[in-house]
């Protein structure tokens, strides 16, 4: 069995530096009481780390008094970072700053009158932080969108950073026709893009795809959603969710993972697949490529 | 036979008040010579008139000088403009107000430092006057051009008023990915799309189609175009210009004209194929529609 590591997976820019803002935050701080509103990144077992070491993770920015508050790295909204302020808590503020860049874009557009389609998912923390820096104009889309032929005499469309550059394309082009001006902003990250581009070249020839990152990570699901239109692609965050009874005829193995993905949590599954390989009878082939020998795709 | 106009056909709004500023410019300077800077429209048989009127057009800003110079409703280069008024000429701005717009925009796009895209015929007039007020960044471009994976930080878009509105969003969907920001600004004008629609739609259930307008006309062949990809479809600019062979088993006419055509030149049209049908053994109906009740489609 062979396994390879997609070129580009795991960790972000975003994500590596919102860990390493709450470790700081948590020497400098020794002993205090610190959150985060919402998970600092979309993976369970980090946030769970986490808070074994004492950041804890509240719901509710009504929730913190005068405590050190670590901003998660998908941002939060307008109306709850002035909750913090007003309630004397001390800000850390870890938001990705391709989000923040949203933030300022959608809040530029809102000074100049365009209305602000977001494509995104409504329920995802960070659109729901965008739409906040937005006004009553300001609306989260879909693919899915029916508008019904409205016409608009200008309008500004803005992505999740998280999302499909293909099905941004796709939205932009079906709003042009209704548009006399329309601002196409692609904020879709390039780690995002990369990691997508990657994970799509090694599936296409891989006889299973494993895609490992929180369940709840937006970009983790859109590596699953585009791996499996190549290939049997299963979607895990630990190595404890493989079943060794998937990998009966399997030759070559794919491995990739979202932006909070460790690299410790690949390399365990790395292993696990590994063992997996070692335990079973079906193996044909028990070749395998060293996990850091990147792929050049 | 049967013969029917497309529910928006000829003159539009720009052409009308070119031609009423051109009257006005003449009634009011009785022996005068006036000129225009290239043709005030683009309709050979209006051009002749208006010269045996005393309207003569120049060929360059250059050979005016103290002139009554009428600018054409395509507009013409921001040195022409300056070449005639430091030339003592009193100028007489026929621009078509949506061409003006397109300026006005693209002055904006060079100040706001966006490279601007002009979406049209390098060698028509209206090109050829928009790109002028563009800078060192700006370029005309097609849904041909090849733009080698090139990356953009920002871009605009435009159009000349009289292209088809498909092949505009085509082209920005095309420019989309390789963009962060893209503007694009849909200046077809509304009569262009109308008549593009309302030729389109009499071509679909028409045997023979009849384009009339100036073959240097371009939103003209953009109907003719249009019509030919439904039926049998000739582009004219007189009645002198009808086969009655080609009417052989017609049953249903479609009549179209530019945006440039006069009602005079359709009327022509229209009683030269009454003439084709009386005269020839082929036609299987002399029924006819009134010319001027539109269709409603």
């Amino acid at each position: 069995m062979k396994i390879f590591r997609a070129q580009f997976s795991g960790f972000c820019f975003g994500v590596k530096r919102a860990i390493k803002m709450a470790e700081e935050a948590w020497l400098a701080n020794s002993g205090k009481a610190i959150y985060t509103l919402g998970e600092l990144i979309h993976n369970p077992q980090i946030v769970a780390e986490l808070k074994a070491g004492g950041i804890q993770s509240a719901d509710r920015a009504s929730e913190l008094k005068d405590s050190i508050v670590i901003i998660r790295s998908h941002g939060i909204t307008k109306a709850e970072k002035a909750t913090l302020v007003a309630n004397g808590n001390i800000l850390i503020d870890a938001t990705c700053p391709y989000v923040n860049r949203t933030h300022e874009l959608i809040s530029n557009m809102v000074a100049e009158n365009y209305p602000v389609f977001i494509f995104g998912d409504k329920d995802h923390p960070e659109v729901i932080g965008m739409l906040s820096y937005g006004d009553e104009q300001s609306r989260v889309v879909t693919g899915q969108t029916d508008f019904n032929g409205k016409q608009f005499s200008k309008l500004s469309l803005i992505s999740q950073t998280t999302q499909k550059p293909e099905a941004f394309t796709e939205l932009a082009s079906k709003l042009l026709p209704l548009c006399k001006e329309l601002r196409v902003f692609n904020t879709i990250c390039l780690a995002t893009t990369e990691r997508q581009q990657a994970s799509g070249a090694l599936a296409s020839r891989a006889d299973l795809m494993i895609v490992i990152g929180g369940k709840n990570s937006s970009n983790t699901r859109q590596l699953h959603s585009i791996c499996k239109t190549f290939t049997i692609c299963l979607h895990i965050e630990t190595e404890a969710e493989l079943d060794p009874e998937r990998f009966a005829g399997v030759q070559t193995v794919g491995l990739t993972a979202g932006a909070s993905t460790p690299d410790e949590m690949i390399i365990k599954v790395y292993n696990r697949i590994k063992e997996i390989n070692r335990e079973t009878d079906f193996a044909r082939s028990i070749e395998q490529i060293p996990l850091f020998k990147e792929e050049s795709c």
